[in-house]
């Protein structure tokens, strides 16, 4: 017994890897795939450019595409997995969800609302009940659940594992991302071979809120933001995939690196179908994690560790994590997991 | 009237660059360069695996290049530039100064003792005076001056027009640094394609200290070590010159963005050949400096900086510098003609 | 005194070239430049994204965008050049001409009509007056010069060298292209970064047949194409800037490696402003000319030719040439010296 | 029942992606490892640095390592994989034979040797009885069996289809082939980034032979090598994997790119355990196969086509493998495999 769930926004580079992920998925069927207007009435395999290195799941090569309107979904498809242009979300996602579909999404419209749960299936589980007090206000049937930005998951397991046994107070991070993460013509060739661009629009905002929202707590009413400061410097270079990061921890109390070793290899993991066995690999090799090495490690969805160390103030380490599996596609789809696991399908 | 000079190290990277900027400089004359025993013979042509975008100097490429040693050095040479490997630029690099040479070096070792002047012209050019402590320690005719590390050049300058104006308490720095800072087979093309390293053996811990170092007081006996915290993080990113930078700078007292970019703008630049009109090029562009783009700016001896803002705790900006040129050749040329200037030749 | 110039399509990758060429040229002075409507009316440093390593020319950058209309360009204009989209140009060319401008067009439009002159000075400057049976036919006073396509212009030099002496039977020849040939956001930072793409759109048929009409013969009627048969196979790879390319050359008399590269070494230059010294450059070294290492040669205009051999049937030889500007900007510059030089203006 | 195996050169770029097959291989059990003296002694994870972007296989690693040697590899070793440098091959490879080991060599040394079988098994299986006659000549137990180069392998598929359908009589072929052909640090970033290098030694002349030998004719005492004409021009380019190959092909009689394309597509790919189920897979998209998208497709191991169209001499197609599988150690065990399915261990 599969649920059937549709793709919205199915074209791009991120709906390529939601198509990828969930032709084979062991609780999810798709059957239906929406995408802008010119590609609406084309199979699939005419209307997406497919740049993934693995051929076009054949069902799905095949099906036809629709217009992204709730009209183009069947009754019967229980859940929405949408990654469309922010602007595109804010004005649709809000429509899908009063027609009674569930949508887990991946766009950044709405992530810091108040009653819309922003979840990472390991970390904070709990906020999805929050569907609850959003259910009560806007009257839907439907509900509407984010997963973060890209760099803010990369960064957020760790933090956590740190933050429960140490406290976090402050945070820098610098970030080295994939040019994947800004769609498949976001970042021209002129703009990046032999270059490093040292800004991405909006990003550290998201960065610095989503990381405080995502650390919060629930109280069953509202998520009290984590008051840590976080400041974050965003930059992109020539990788496709993979985004690195070089964080600095304050931490409340003392905290040894081979505590925080610890602390984050034994931060626990979930059963869901996309979770991976191991959720933060820490490496002793003070070279990695490297985007082309161990960007695919626990099939993209695990995130990577090293060069822990102490500072005057707390840790520093370095992160990574696969910025269109963990990081977009992979986490909507594990928001959708937990979906199904807690009922709320 | 020119000074007579060599180039010991002269066929690597940065020995090439040294050559680049010597041939035709106004006070200096290449009238020696040497190699390792491997080269030592040839036509500097020949020995030299010359990978500059331009063509060797002609009256250069026909020189012959000796042994990196003090005998392969006319005495009518009154400084020798040094770019050696760290371990042999300690065995050889004291000889040269026993010999009566003064020796500009960009070579590792040596930087933090507490007698050898570690400069940056335009930032701490009275440290140079370290030079008659120096000779009183150690009976040389000759003196040894060393410039920084490429990555430390890159922020220090824009630091040190905070530090002026502010007081720098705690500096974090991430970097995105350029291959051929590695010299030219230092990092392999597959280590590097569509990757990123974060680590840089022993990188983080020279910027930690060398900034300190020149951020420092002398008081015309011994160098009073800066007090600030400093904690870098190092990448290797796939471009070839540029080193990027991401600082966060927290400050003493309030300093404004604003404040921050006037004092960078106005901080100022030297008289000698080499010092760029702008030492320091304030971008309003939020996305600039960009490697590619800007490392050439002021013939690559401009630190250019961009993506100033405040943070709660002080400043955050983006820096950029050319490695080979301001960062590493530039720097000892500048060095040289610091010491021409100011009577040590 | 100067002739005063305009550039049509001025924001472009190419026209951005055009303008530094242009800005400190001896013999031209740009007093008027043209974009799309949604650039006209904008300073110039507003309406490019400027992309070179280079500030953008100071009194260039404050002047005023029009559109590109002969309305928009002062009647004392008395040569445009030109960088349009080929539709763009074929529609909006000839009105400047039958306006009276002279066209010095880098546009693939119209290059192999029969009445325009496709012409590299060095190789075919007599073609030029082709212009006056252009006017005859189309009553213009202004006139309308092509250059040919980048990938094109690389190889013609040596195989003009090679046809004189030896007679060109049949050529093949593959490419290795930079990104800058396709325009700022022509390929995409994911299409290409680990990659390569064996096919750029009607690239081949460009190089079969203008190669042919360069090496034509004019009788002071028409241009009869020369008989040799041309293969070309084009790849775009990971480069910024200078096309490579592998070129068999089957001639129709035995002719050794050390004669062709007499003959292409002796290739005589022309006297013009922007004619390098050398037009064509031969290495020895086996592994020259590389695009990083040698696009630049001659101020970007000189042609470098290298690994040159015989086969059973001919010669085999690369050649390289920076695609940009001896590609295209140089080529139109180039073009507009020789119009000048011989009375057309 | 498996064979028990070794690898000798174990730890190289061809060595590690040798264990990466053979580890989970379903007919072969490593149980021997040598590498250079450096690394005897060490476990095979301390001395490979292992750099594909998977774990190394856990056995494996913790297996130690021997010098390469006769003596370090057991007698009940019936194969032995090699993929040692030419030297260290043309001096160690007849002692292995003497000693009684078949070895299927990667190695370049020997492949033109009369008495050496050159194989790639779905091409030119029954050379492999050339073993009868180099037991014959040199009085081995053992025998020698090679793969062709990296380059050659990717084109000679193809060109078999051609050559059986219509004649070979002309070729001309230019690559574009990753660092990874190279090992390790064979090619340096600094050469490459933003760089096409026109010259890698020795691999053109490597092409010309071993593609007449391959497609050459087997009567049972000799090799009788195709009288094709081959012409090669090899760039090296900034991809980690994948050679992609741009070739014309004069043939006999006139075969059109829709023959040509059927008889692709039909080439029978063989039963053994390491062969694709498509041999060749021809692309109908003119701008495919693409090295990053294509290079895995068959688990790497078929040999990807497009671009298939005519000229006046015959055809013109692309073609493109993996270089470090099928184009060298899924080449090695797969002649392992044949070497097992005819009874030669």
């Amino acid at each position: 017994m599969t649920v059937k769930v549709g793709v919205i926004g199915a074209t791009g580079a991120v709906g390529q890897r939601l198509v990828q992920l969930l032709a084979p998925h062991p609780e999810f069927e798709i059957t239906a795939l929406t995408a802008s207007s010119s590609s609406a009435g084309k199979t699939y395999r005419e209307a997406a450019k497919w740049r993934i290195d693995a051929p076009v799941p054949e069902d799905v090569g095949a099906m036809e595409v629709g217009e992204t309107d709730p009209s183009a979904v069947p009754d019967d498809v229980a859940l929405v997995f949408s990654s469309l242009p922010s602007d595109v979300g804010a004005a649709v996602e809000p429509d899908f969800c009063e027609a009674g579909y569930v949508v887990s999404s991946n766009s950044s419209n709405a992530r810091r609302a108040e009653d819309v749960p922003l979840t990472v299936p390991e970390v904070n589980p709990d906020h999805l009940d929050l569907i609850e007090v959003q259910r009560d206000r806007r009257g839907w049937d439907g509900a509407l659940v984010k997963n973060p930005n890209c760099s803010t998951i990369t960064m957020v397991p760790p933090l956590a594992a740190v933050d429960d046994a140490a406290g976090l107070e402050r945070v820098e991070v610098a970030t080295l991302q994939a040019v994947s993460g800004a769609g498949y013509s976001g970042v021209s060739s002129m703009e990046i071979i032999d270059n490093a661009i040292p800004y991405i629009g909006k990003e550290e905002g998201k960065m610095e809120t989503e990381s405080r929202k995502l650390l919060g707590t629930f109280d069953g009413a509202e998520v009290d933001w984590h008051d840590m400061d976080v400041a974050a410097s965003c930059n992109r270079i020539p990788t496709i995939d993979g985004h690195l990061e070089n964080v600095w921890a304050d931490t409340a109390e003392e905290f040894s690196p081979e505590d925080a070793t610890e602390a984050m290899t034994d931060y626990p993991s979930l059963d869901l179908p996309s979770s991976p066995d191991q959720l933060i690999e820490v490496f002793e090799e003070p070279d990695r994690p490297q985007p082309r090495l161990d960007r695919t490690l626990g099939e993209g969805m695990t995130v990577s560790v090293g060069g822990v160390q102490d500072t005057t103030h707390g840790l520093q380490f370095n992160c990574l994590a696969h910025n269109t599996l963990r990081g977009a596609a992979g986490a909507s789809v594990l928001n959708g997991e937990l979906l199904l696991d807690t009922g709320y399908l």
